[in-house]
């Protein structure tokens, strides 16, 4: 009988490879596949549209490792069915993500973004400067998952309160106080600072809309870098156009990459970045530590030991 | 007989002033002084050179308050010969500037800098962005006053790993080591992150030269929020332009405003900043708690109790 398959949808280096074969050796390991042998792939490493036919028409597929953190483009549904278990990469980037937060936050309080553009036109303008602190400041991180969990300890030691929305108000360390998405409206009015890292799920589609922009402080900040549906992308304008708060900066968008006739890109008060809070040095250790721990324990408890993802809720 | 005068050379919320007069009752308190008042000057809170003649001719001066940390450009000789006391405004600063240095790095390392040049032209260029991450670098901060050591608290805690330099290598808190500017040529070549954060004086003139730019790795950054003087623009110029080190960012220049036909404006791999870094919310509560501490400490002892300068050594 053919060894199963250990499908990697993307290439890695050869110390990884050796190490699937020594905790799985009775497998085989395929970063390219034939149709042939898309029947005998048992476990997938990341998740293309291309092969939802191939790989799921056979019910031989058992386990879906994820190279991201969010899987909303995956047939969550069809691996529901067949019972295919799913686990994501979540934490991977959570160190990049909470950097790039800090970064955006500080090149907006302490003028930098502005220095970048007066620069360009070998302009002094100390005088176009705007200031703040950043410390002391109110947070509020919208979604208390791994990337929450660095931010708010990455950024609690340069003096910013942090508080927390998850979906039930639990308890999470290092947030001062949380409250359940329910409260959203009400908690951002007391905020300075508003982080949205939610999952894309039913509940979370443009959460960020007017209701909520509209309660905000008017020297208040959002930033995204969660999903770009939890946006309401054309009332998002509307608020920043009205000056409902101060700024905004979004990693994520509705529709990538941003259309350059997006009315996004020519408000003053906005800091585009394309999709790159993620971007992460050392990517492959860091999702191997995942995704051999997984592994391990798939092969002799047929069950997983890290970020596995609940079907049923979609993160 | 007229009360001896304390001039304030910069205007201060009445909260204050009425402080002042509550720990000073034997003084006047003056924001204008005609040339007769100059005479019945005995403390000066700030300095500006117009005030070198009619406040020096007399021998009624006996302290000035600075309100910068740097006071290379006051007349120290003539201060020293007349035994007037000097203190300056160090710390009030220091938040920050460290803050600043932290946005600095991110913005590098983020690609944020890059993303802010795209927008410009309303183009996504994911492709453009360059990518690292803070934590893990090693960083020396040269200089490790007030400014160094609230860096190093905030800058650790993101993961960096920070070494210090000052005249003689004695140790800091908070620096994992400290060497002395004597092996700075030396220090520089390990580093990932040196920080320029020195007072003018004649040791630290041109410190900052091609010696130590040779010396520091190829991905290296510099930043500069010290005296403008203490770097060799010329050579930096040239080390930028044949790529010694990565990046560099200045917040203070050799002559400022930077004339429009400095080369350093169209470097690629700079960023300049119009002397910013110390821009401070709440100034006047920070300079305060020096200022009125200390003459507490003068009318009381005739002595200063914070911040004092040592005018043998200019800092």
């Amino acid at each position: 009988m053919t060894k199963p398959i250990i499908f990697l949808q993307r290439a890695f280096r050869e110390e990884f490879i050796d190490k699937i074969h020594a905790i799985a050796p009775d497998y085989q390991v395929k970063t390219e596949i034939t149709p042939e042998e898309a029947a005998a792939v048992e476990i997938s490493v990341g998740w293309s549209e291309k092969f939802n036919e191939p790989l799921l028409s056979t019910n031989q597929l058992k386990w879906v490792q994820s190279i991201s953190a969010g899987i909303d483009s995956l047939p969550l549904a069809e691996f529901s069915t067949q019972n295919i278990l799913l686990s994501n990469g979540s934490g991977i980037h959570a160190l990049s993500i909470s950097e790039h937060i800090i970064g955006v936050l500080l090149g907006y309080y302490r003028g930098l973004n502005q220095s970048v553009k007066n620069q360009e036109q070998q302009l002094w303008g100390q005088n176009t400067i705007h200031y703040d602190q950043l410390a002391g400041k109110n947070l509020l991180v919208v979604g208390t998952g791994h990337i929450g969990q660095q931010l708010s300890r990455s950024i609690h030691s340069l003096g910013v309160n942090v508080y927390g929305i998850n979906t039930t108000g639990h308890p999470v360390e290092g947030f001062t106080e949380t409250y359940s998405i329910k409260n959203l409206a009400k908690i951002v009015s007391g905020m300075d600072i508003v982080v949205g890292i939610l999952p894309g799920t039913q509940e979370t589609y443009h959460i960020f809309n007017s209701d909520i922009f509209e309660k905000m402080k008017q020297d208040a900040v959002f930033i995204n870098v969660g999903r770009g549906d939890t946006v309401h992308t054309k009332e998002l304008i509307t608020a920043l156009t009205e000056k409902s708060f101060a700024f905004a900066a979004l990693d994520v968008f509705e529709e990538e990459p941003l259309p350059s006739d997006n009315p996004l890109w020519t408000l003053p008060n906005i800091l585009i970045t394309p999709h790159i809070s993620g971007l992460t040095v050392d990517f492959q250790n860091k999702f191997m530590q995942i995704f051999l721990a997984n592994l391990k324990a798939y092969v002799t408890t047929n069950a997983l030991s890290r970020n596995q993802v609940r079907l049923d809720r979609g993160y």
